[in-house]
């Protein structure tokens, strides 16, 4: 009875989607909710995922010339107020400092919810001639948002994620900075975490406090609803002259510089969850799981099974290999696997030592191959190869079948009461009309996307003339 | 005359070791102050040295065991009470945050000054039975210290650190954890930072607020200050019982935990500074520069010269190595890579080029030494692993010639007057005489260390038997 509680504890997906996810972050134990209001534990099954992602991506950063750098996790309040829109939109929702030690500060201070402002301040002071440009940092920190209600990795008051933040000569280099950037994570997130994205731009209303332009990558998670997985700014201008952040160009004038910033956070963590998610807990892409393979001894008590267990996993040595030698059932080791989202699952008892083979069991689809010893190093590898590829392919597919075009209001509105998914309609542009899709119909535009298409030569709410083809959707 | 600007604008050591240090924080790029008041900017220069030592560190940790995980950076106030030693000791100096968004909060919470406390409440819910432990938890965070004082990475309000946090069975087990790690630090600073260290245990007066046993490593900068460089501390079971962390044992016995803490900051940086620099900026040691070599053309307009130093680069691609192919002078490329540390110059001209060699120049002892093209690559990992050990053995003939003893008061006070460095001497183990000596000579215990010496049966100081021979110095 016991053997059978990790998995029946587990809501399924299609009773209560939101309930299911809370079971698997917790099952799966990647956090634990703290006694700190709003903020969460992230349990070593988590970090290790989170760690996975912080090199891999840092990698990818270094590859393009950034530099990480860390600056001050407070902002004096004088400072935060020098951009007017930035402070708008970030002002209500900070954590506020108002004493050190046993004495009031002469001037309070919010603990970062983003950084843009530090690093102008430190840009005014850093950067004096063309020589000093381009400036591409970034900095791995944890970022606090006052938020009202918080879910685990997709809302918190307190998330880790990284910042970039860059300075430019010329608009056309902080432009394409901008761009290199969401490329970057959108080729992270389809390569190592096997979730396709779709690449836009941000309406107006829904673009970055400070920012000229924002693009974004968005996701589509198994219920249909849209997660925003990564932004990148262009700031033009604007917070150069907010903080007098000037050079001197070759042409010995003096010019204000061009800035953007960019992000990645914990909130990929959900979507991976939400992405590849099963009924049986948790599925990790190959290349983000801290384990690859989980060997489950069959029979281990009967001699040779524990040391081919581990002889097996030293000859895997160039994946990421554990061997489960607890004194658990194999049935509770199979469920605690599928629970943790382990890409492949060796069995090996007496009877395949005699045979000379074991059983891979792949977490994504169930199927289980039988494999000769003495190719396993080979098959594993191509095992986790495949895996990956099926993943991508899985989601890629789940996101084309969820996607729908509507052209009129009539359409517009069926489709999202009736399914779930992105909806692509053509769209004029105008604000008031984006404000009231949203307010009738809980759905926010996601992006206007690079690729764009015509659908119509008319807003599909408004039936006004169209200027732009955007992507719809229900957002976390 | 701009040529020399750069080492000039140092100030030697022997003339003020204070301005000295400020010279090369700033002179090298390692930090920036900031208009946080007491906080500092880590630009990029400076990061990559925390960068080196995090991957090296977690990497041994890892080896022990160790898992990574993320509490939350906000203590709620009636937390950080529940030991009474613990919140004395550090109450007085942390920051308060009082509002979220724009409501004052029903209970404030300070930002973490260490999380003791986040650990506790979290193994509280967390461990139940003898199968939950041991738990060797650590996180790289950053914490906050309202200090009134501040310097660069020694004395800052916000730094950066790991904090290790676990909880065993047994108090022998807690106490093995406690010396194992305060190994890996000893082990971490000789081997990759060549930096020799005096391990031993503080005492009472010296320890961590609501620790049983504190251990230290100190290490003894240029000047003749000691610098505790990490500390590993041993709780018993006194935070298990405040917080109520109790298990089930196999022998279905209601048990408390033991529980130990260990950590090490950015402030080691100031300690690889202060060691191993000289009047020329800083010199790294090869296992924690960003930059190993720098490869420096000679006439470098000249055809072939910058292409056979990228060829060189290239070759080289096994150490971390950059050509320095800006349009300065050599002398000036010179003075940069000299003040910023890096282990290697390789001076590469047009005759070079001619006679088949390059001259390969020693930062840490101004060596220069030909080298056949064709040995580039051998000589250069010969020379970064000599210069590695020769750092190490410098650092190490100083520390031996700079701790002296005293056997009397005479002589205790003579020393001090006269030396700088550790003065070891025999103590009756007594707070009031601990405290005189800090009190009227600025001089405190450094530690107890684990290799003892008996000296004289006497305290040096106040004559009374001796118990203890401890390493007594002036600290940063």
């Amino acid at each position: 009875m016991a053997e059978k509680k990790l998995v029946e504890a587990i809501t399924s997906m299609s009773e209560d989607f939101a309930q299911w996810y809370t079971d698997v972050v917790k099952k799966a134990e990647l956090i634990d909710y703290s006694n700190v209001k709003g903020c969460m534990v992230i349990k070593p099954a988590g970090y290790a995922i989170w760690e996975n992602i912080q090199r891999q991506l840092d990698e990818r950063f270094k590859a393009t010339g950034v530099e990480n750098v860390y600056m001050p996790m407070f902002i004096p309040e004088s400072l935060l107020n020098k951009e007017k829109d930035h402070v708008e939109g970030f002002a209500p929702e900070v954590a506020w400092v108002t004493h050190g030690g046993l004495a009031p500060l002469q001037e309070r201070m919010c603990v970062r919810p983003t950084s843009e402002t530090l690093f102008c301040d430190f840009y005014k002071g850093d950067i004096h001639s063309y020589r000093d440009l381009p400036k591409v940092y970034n900095q791995w920190c944890s970022v606090v948002r006052w938020e009202k209600e918080t879910r685990p990795f997709l809302r918190s008051r307190e998330f880790l994620w990284q910042e970039g933040h860059t300075a430019h000569a010329t608009a056309e280099e902080a432009e394409a900075r901008t761009e290199q950037m969401l490329n970057v994570y959108a080729d992270f997130c389809e390569e190592v975490l096997a979730i396709p994205v779709v690449k836009g731009r941000k309406t107006e209303k829904e673009k970055f406090a400070g920012a000229e332009a924002t693009y974004t990558i968005e996701a589509l998670m198994h219920d249909g609803k849209a997660l925003q997985s990564g932004t990148s700014h262009n700031f033009g201008d604007g917070f150069a002259k907010a903080f007098g952040i000037q050079f001197t160009d070759k042409d010995n004038k003096l010019k204000y510089v061009y800035q953007t910033s960019w992000g990645m956070s914990t909130r990929i963590i959900g979507a991976i969850i939400m992405v590849h998610g099963d009924d049986s807990g948790l599925v990790l892409p190959p290349r983000i799981a801290p384990t690859q393979v989980m060997i489950i001894p069959i029979q281990q008590k009967k001699e040779g099974v524990l040391d081919k267990a581990y002889e097996l996993r030293d000859r895997l040595k160039g994946f990421k290999v554990k061997v489960d030698d607890s004194d658990k059932s194999p049935g509770w080791k199979f469920s605690e696997q599928e629970m943790r989202g382990i890409p492949l699952r060796v069995e090996i008892g007496p009877k395949d030592i005699e045979a000379g083979k074991c059983v891979i069991c792949r977490r994504d689809n169930g199927e289980k191959i039988e494999v000769a010893l003495d190719e396993l190093e080979s098959k594993v590898g191509e095992l986790l190869d495949q895996v990956q590829a099926d993943m991508l392919a899985k989601a890629r597919k789940h996101l084309e079948s969820h996607t729908y075009v509507a052209t009129n209001r009539e359409e517009f509105e069926k489709l999202f009461a009736e399914k779930s998914g992105f909806v692509k309609a053509m769209w004029c542009g105008e604000r008031a009309c984006e404000e009231e899709i949203k307010e009738k119909m809980s759905v926010s535009s996601r992006c206007m996307p690079f690729h764009q298409e015509c659908l119509s030569d008319k807003c599909a709410y408004c039936g006004k003339p169209a200027k732009k083809m955007v992507y719809w959707g229900r957002a976390y």
